[in-house]
This record gives C-alpha cells, structure tokens and sequence, in this order.
C-alpha cells in the first residue's frame, strides 16, 4: 500500500487594496506619503494615494515611488477642525473620493488622519452600513496588558438604542478577533453597579438583551463593567453608547495626563526625589510613550461596507504605515463579512428593528 | 460734638447638631466614635451618635466621652452590601434614624460611611426633596487645585431629565460656596465636543436651559466641559446625569490607578531606576494619599431637607471628623436655604416641573 500524501501549499490571500487620504492630518501631506511608501516597500501593500494631485506627484516622486503608489486625484479638502457638516460640504474630498473607490470595489478600507468627526461623517453618508446593522461603531483601543481592550462606541452615536449596542458587541467581537488576535473576545457592558440590572435604561436594557442572545449569537458576553476597570483588562470589548464611551476615554486620557504631571512634580520636589528622576528619566519616557501610542494611536469606524481607520491626528509616517497595515489585516479577514455574520445571528430580532435600520440610513 | 463708637460684638452662629451613623462604614463603630469624639473635643461640634446603644455605650465611655456625646438608639443596620432596596426594608436603620431626628428639627445634618446606595435611598425617601427641588444629587470632589473640582451628579439618578441637570448646577454652585469657599463657582456640563450644540440629546438640551437662565439665576455658566477636562480645573462645577458621572469618576480613579502601576513598575524596571525610586519614596507616597484621600474621601446628597454627608466607606476616625466637620460647615451656612433660593429663581420654569417633581418623590 503506498500512500500519497497532498501538499497544498498555502495560497496567499489576495493582497487588499487601501486607500490612503493623503490631506488629512496635522502632518499631511508629506508624513501621510512618506508613511504609505513604507507600507508599499516594507510591507508589500497596495495602496492608492488620494489627494490633490499636483500638490502629491511631486511628493512621491521624491521618494521615487511613482509607479509603486498611484495618486487618485481629489479636488477638495476635509480641513481639521470640520466636522460632521463637512461630509454633505465637501463632497469631492479626498475622504469622500476614497469612499467612492470602495464602493465601485476599487479598494476595501479607507486609512485617514483626518478630523474624526468629519471622517465618520463622510464614510456613514457614502459607504452606509452593512445591511441589517443599525449603526457604525467607533472602536478604540486602551492599553491594557497582555492583550489591548477594544472600546466601543467611542463618538459616533450619541444617541443609541439598546439593540445598536447589541449589535456593537458583534462588530466589536469582529475587530479583537481580526485585528487584535483574540480569538474568543470576552464583552462587557460599561455601566454603573456590577450587579445585573444596574445602570441607566439604555444600558439596563442593552444588558438583558445580550444575555439573551449571548449563548445563539455565540458571544462570550460577561456581563457589566465598571469605570474603573476599563483599564484592568477584565473583557476584551466593552460596550457603550457614543456619549458614555468618548466621556469614559477622555476621562481617562486625563486623568492618566494628571498623575503624570503630579509624579513629575513629586518627583522633583526636593533635592533627592530629584537626583532619584534622573535615574530613571528612561524608564519614565518609554512608559509615556506607550502609553500615547498604543492608547489613542487610533480608531476604527466598524459597520460600513469597507473598513475605515482613521489614525491619530498628529500621526508621522510610522503612525501611518501602522494604520495601513491594521486596515489591511481587517480587510484581508473580511470584517464586514465577519460582522455581517454576526449581525444576522441576531436577526431573529423583530423585523421592526431592520425597517428602523433601513428608515435611519 | 463728641462720637459713639457701638461696638458690635460678632455673635457666633448657634452651632446647629449633626447625627452620625455610628453603624456605617468597614470600621464601624470604634473608629466613627473615635472621629466623633475628636469632632467635640477638638473642635467644638455638637453631635448625636445614632445606632445600637449597647454596643456604643461602652465605646463611648471607653474614650470618657458619656456626657459630651448622647446616643441616640437604633435597632437596625444597613449592611455595607446593602444598595437601594435596604431604604424600606430597613425602617429602623441608624440612617433611617438619623433622618427622623433631622425631620424632628432635632439634627440639621447626617454623617454617614455607610454603603452610598442604602444612605441615598433611605435619606431621599425619608428626608424629601426641597420644595422645587426635582431631585437630590452626588456631588464629589475633584483633587484639581488650587481649588477642588465638584462633579455632580455622581450616580443619585441613573435616569435624568434636562430639567434636573439645571437644578444640579445650583446645587452644586451652592456646595462649592459653602463647602468650599468658591465664592463665584463657574459652572460647566460634561459632554463630548467643546463648541455648544454638541453632546447627546440630554446633555444639549440641558446645556440649552442653562444658558437661558444663566443670567437670570445669577450662574456663572461656562458652556462645555468634556471628560480630559475633568481634572484641568477649567471649572469649579461640572454637571452631568448620574449616569455618566459615575462612569466619568470611575475611569477617572482606575485610570490613575493604571498610571500609579505602570510607573511604579518603570519605576522599578532596572537597577538604576530601582535606586531612583528609592530616593522618592516619601514624595510619591505623599501624592499618592493625597490623591487618594481627597478625591474620594466622600459625598454630599444635596437638595433634600437637611444635608448629608456619605464619608468614605473606609473611612477612620480622621474621615469621619472631616465629614462632621463638613456637615457642620453646610448646615451652618444654611445650604439648603441657599439651593431653596437657586431653584426659585428658576422657577419661571413651568408649574408641569413642580408637578413632576412632586408626583416622582
């Protein structure tokens, strides 16, 4: 008897092509072309470069990469301070022409450093939502150890409904898993009491509507939060309305930027705490680092029909090239597959709920 | 012409009497007879110890304090697991107690480290909102300097309404006068985005009704305050729906508790840190009590007939003497006269509000 053994060799997925808007950003646009030239050479990503095309040829060229890193042009400009008005505004900006190369399938995900407000805006309005899911989610990462927790929604919806929640622990659950390696993401809800039935209505209702779905739609859902263990690493997604969530993480922000300041004063009230910071001036700067990075280094906007990662305003081209490479690995895992999947697990929700969605578009 | 100089003598205000919960509190009730006894030695207070007089008595005479201190009895306890539902389960609780001898006339003030919820509970249902007053709220302090930060609501009502929130600024205006010596609080509301018009729906429409009546109600109201601004000191009061407030505090307090860890293990990450840390022993230590004890040290509810103070439930006998002497400072600068008179001037808001605030005691 001789047996035959198969080798299949691994095929490589489709390499997804990125749209990178080249204006937005505080460093835009020299540090967004230097950041997505480094994503084609070191990485091997295909990009498309969009922006105002005589001002970016030039750019790209002097780093010699015209052919690896073609320009889509784009006539206008979302500037850092528009918000939301921007998207209907501005309607041929370099967000709104790479929204465009998403929907007639010419790229997958959207990578900007623009203004976020204008950012989630623009990709709601042109890209809308998966069907069935009630709203986009904005993710955020917080720098717990070992494993990141995803924060979510961080901003764009400031109203919510207890079912879109419901629905941000799926697209939540999507991102650990394709983006952060978490293969069985735990969820919580961020709330007020550990007990069940604590908090406000919205996140009271939220809650039993995830236990009762939890076991069907395969969520590992561990029930309620509380402020101060966001950062304690107890669930990989937490799940809030908009509000809650961006007054959570600026909470946080600040309060993290306090203790700094005061260590930093402590450290250097007398003669020998001050001998003591010098000693460990190194130490102190790679915490801060980390912490800035990795806390707030980025945001993905889950729910569309393409991925959108909107990097950090003042990102240089590693901050770039590390958005790119994020909307790649969740373009290459199907995401919007993943939670479209995840979403109709839960469509024995009332049809009533679907036609709210269709009627909010 | 010869002059008469009348010399007036200042009378000293009568100091009013605070009852304090000798039951309430993980060291109850040896360290809260403790702090009482240095509040009338020290300081000259007048109080009532409320809870089991055969177990206070002898604590009592222990510190030789029989005559200076009377107890007052109480049969029952509410646990420190006890939340909401403890305020009419337990009728006779040294809190439930405490609030009859404040309704007798005989107690301006309760002092309680008792569990936040049950205190909450018992004393909104025994004590009564002030007329007009729609709710009672939270109110926390803030370690910013040089003067404190109050944040209210701190989690009184999961649920509020525009109309609540308003009130909230008057209350806390009024805490930050008498509590704290701020003789023009500026006001701001916890939101997301600093231009007006931003927030969810609540947070716009109170923000609305502030600005409105801000004048009028002499309020020296700033606009918006959003969570990174919490411990800036850009305000005096930030007010929000208990909700939010109570999430806002928590990620504030776990997140310096996250920036105390990574530190201290930067701190501690080599030899030539390790040695630095050593030097700064004492300077951090003292930030961290400070930090620690004056951010969370206690609560006040306000708006109810008579002021109550919630020490910390961890509370030792200096906790405790603190919060006597706090409620002492409120109820002899007539706080709830001063919040009766705020919501007045609001009241060309209309007779429905009285109505719900009366039909929702």
């Amino acid at each position: 008897m001789t047996s035959t053994t198969v080798v299949r060799r691994p095929v490589p997925p489709p390499q997804p092509v990125i749209a990178v808007d080249a204006m937005g950003g505080d460093h835009a646009p020299r540090e967004i072309v230097s950041g997505a030239v480094q994503a084609v050479r070191e990485h091997g990503l295909r990009l498309l470069l969009v922006g105002r095309g005589p001002e970016l040829a030039p750019l790209v060229a002097a780093e010699g990469a015209s052919r690896e890193l073609p320009i889509v042009h784009a006539e206008e400009t979302l500037a850092m301070h528009e918000g939301a008005l921007a998207a209907w505004r501005r309607a041929r900006s370099s967000v709104a022409v790479a929204c465009k190369l998403i929907r007639q399938g010419e790229a997958a995900a959207l990578v900007s450093a623009g203004s976020t407000g204008g950012v989630v805006a623009t990709s709601t309005v042109r890209l809308r939502t998966l069907p069935g899911v009630l709203r986009p989610a904005l993710a955020l990462v917080l720098p717990t150890r070992p494993k990141p927790t995803i924060l979510l929604d961080a901003g764009a919806n400031a109203d919510a409904k207890p079912e879109m929640l419901m629905q941000f622990a799926h697209l939540g659950a999507a991102y650990a898993r394709i983006g952060h390696g978490i293969a069985e993401p735990r969820v919580g809800i961020l709330t007020i009491g550990s007990e069940p039935g604590k908090g406000n209505r919205l996140a009271r209702k939220a809650a039993e509507l995830l236990s009762a779905h939890a076991e069907e739609a395969r969520l590992d859902f561990r029930g309620n939060i509380e402020g101060h263990d966001l950062l304690a690493g107890l669930v990989d997604v937490v799940v809030t309305d908009g509000f809650t969530g961006n007054v959570a993480l600026k909470s946080v922000e600040g309060a993290v930027r306090f203790a700094f300041g005061e260590i930093r004063e402590a450290l250097t009230s007398s003669p020998m705490a001050k001998a003591g910071a010098l000693l460990q001036r190194k130490a102190l700067r790679e915490l801060g680092e980390r912490l800035d990075s990795e806390s707030y280094g980025g945001a993905v906007l889950l729910g569309l029909n393409g991925t959108v990662v909107i990097a950090h305003g003042d990102s240089h081209a590693r901050g770039v090239t590390g958005a790119c490479l994020l909307a790649r690995d969740l373009a290459a895992g199907r995401i919007t597959d993943q939670i479209r999947r995840g979403v109709a697990g839960l469509s024995r929700t009332p049809t009533w709920l679907h036609r709210l969605g269709q009627s909010e578009d």
